[in-house]
């Protein structure tokens, strides 16, 4: 096993302008682990409600993902309904969040999980991404995403796991809201003083920047002309840089940049469809494919 | 002479978070000159009240710009006086427009200048543009920038003029607007089929977006901590893309890919000072250093 993903496994009632899905599949690990698998063996740290249905475990199962740390509690299972407003889709509007089961989680690992070199807390509690880093033993790379729910009501817990990880992966607004700049550099060189080496700032449609003392560059997003549905796009992203960063198992400027890429890349399939439906299906040869193209914009 | 411009020579009243500057040379046409000077000889069609300083008239010589179509009318030249906000740097809010000797302006242009093969119309009430462009005897390339204000004042000018010209420029709200359309691409295409086959969506600090049948691309914006004016960004862009294309004499896909990448780079410089401040300045070699930079963040 080389990477490891704490987050949320969720069931989402979705409304864009492209339509309206209902308890489908969803929550940060699970975005994240159908973008990751495409590079590495991943370990999908969470929990379930016992109306969590049987065939979405036995999809992840299929889908190469290690669910032996997927716990099935009594009760319900996390439950996100959101909606996109055409004018703005970079932005959800959350409706409803039923915690569920996820109210009273502790996440649990042990040997030989504990022992994953490349560790990603992906969005929830502070408190709760805490409790699982300090389970681990020694990880070499540990990435961290957040949301705007912390940054207002856990800042503290936040800031102070933030110290211990190596990668922080944002958006524009948690980024500008976590450090009180509203430009993004000056956010980001913040960002790079609370803990973290290396600072990716998502910005939706307008693509990534990335920060780090010794580089820093931007990669415009892949022009899409229909997004259905942004729900996981965050989460897919970081599937990708730390799926690519587990498996080449080396940092550096260019190691970077492509991960990067790879992340921009399978992020933009995922707003093809709604959830899961566009990464799930997704092989390695289309998104070469993709990423040639993206990457063609800068032949010259 | 290779390049052309029409547009506005203003004076500025411009407040930023950076600090305010008075009477301060600006406009379209003087933005674009600023980096369009820097790859070919560029006439300005424009005009300025009696009170323009004829300092600033002397300063535009000496900078290479040929001024012979540069009028000046009794009465007060264009001025402008806007405004800047923290959070929003890439909006300008306009606080007090004057006229002036624009209200009653009529471009004139005589042999040999009517000849010049590259013209750039740049922001302007579309019926003026209308009237240069009918004067011009057969060029080659025809540029076309606009705002809102005509978008919604002057839609039917401004759409039959879109049929006449080969490049059309807006920023992303101008597209949305004209086109109707919220999602870029699709804006971009709608644009395309009002007329111009090349269109460049300009994204402020998010880059660029730029839409042709037969291949589009995405830039990012050259990333800066410290935005000092915005005002002219858009039009030092259209300069350098512009005066780039004059130069080269030649539209493919690498040379509007250069094209677009000095321009991008060129309207970097403009918002790190107040008015023109900056650009007027600019070298060359200046420019090759940070494009470079801009462009070492695609090699990997």
């Amino acid at each position: 096993m080389s990477l490891l993903v704490l987050g949320t496994v969720a069931l989402d009632d979705v409304k864009t302008p492209a339509g309206i899905r209902r308890n489908i599949m969803g929550g940060s690990a699970v975005h994240f682990c159908m973008s990751a698998r495409l590079f590495t063996k991943v370990a999908l740290v969470g929990v379930v409600g016992e109306d969590f249905p049987k065939k979405f475990i036995r999809f992840l199962q299929r889908k190469g993902i290690d669910i032996s740390f997927l716990q099935t509690l009594p009760g319900k299972t996390f439950h996100w309904n959101g909606e996109y407003k055409k004018d703005d889709l970079n932005t959800a509007l959350t409706l409803a969040t039923k915690l569920g089961v996820l109210a009273a989680y502790v996440p649990r690992i042990a040997s030989p999980h504990d022992r994953t070199p490349n560790v990603f807390l992906a969005n929830l509690d502070p408190d709760m991404q805490m409790g699982l880093l300090k389970a681990m033993r020694s990880p070499q790379l540990v990435g961290l995403d957040s949301m705007n729910l912390w940054i207002a009501h856990k800042k503290r817990s936040l800031v102070t796991l933030m110290k211990q990880v190596h990668l922080f992966v944002a958006n524009d607004g948690e980024a500008r809201s976590l450090s009180g700049e509203t430009n993004l550099i000056k956010a980001a060189k913040k960002l790079r003083s609370m803990g973290p080496k290396l600072i990716v700032i998502k910005k939706g449609e307008h693509g990534v920047l990335f920060y780090s003392d010794r580089f820093s560059f931007s990669f415009p997003a892949y022009p899409l002309e229909v997004v259905a549905d942004p729900t996981g796009a965050g989460d897919t992203f970081a599937g990708g840089l730390m799926g690519y960063l587990s498996k080449v198992n080396k940092i550096n400027e260019r190691t970077l940049k492509k991960a990067v890429l790879y992340a921009t890349t399978i992020a933009s399939f995922n707003v093809q469809g709604f959830g899961i439906m566009k990464t799930a299906r997704l092989t390695m040869p289309v998104v070469h494919r993709r990423m040639k193209e993206l990457t063609t914009f800068f032949r010259f």
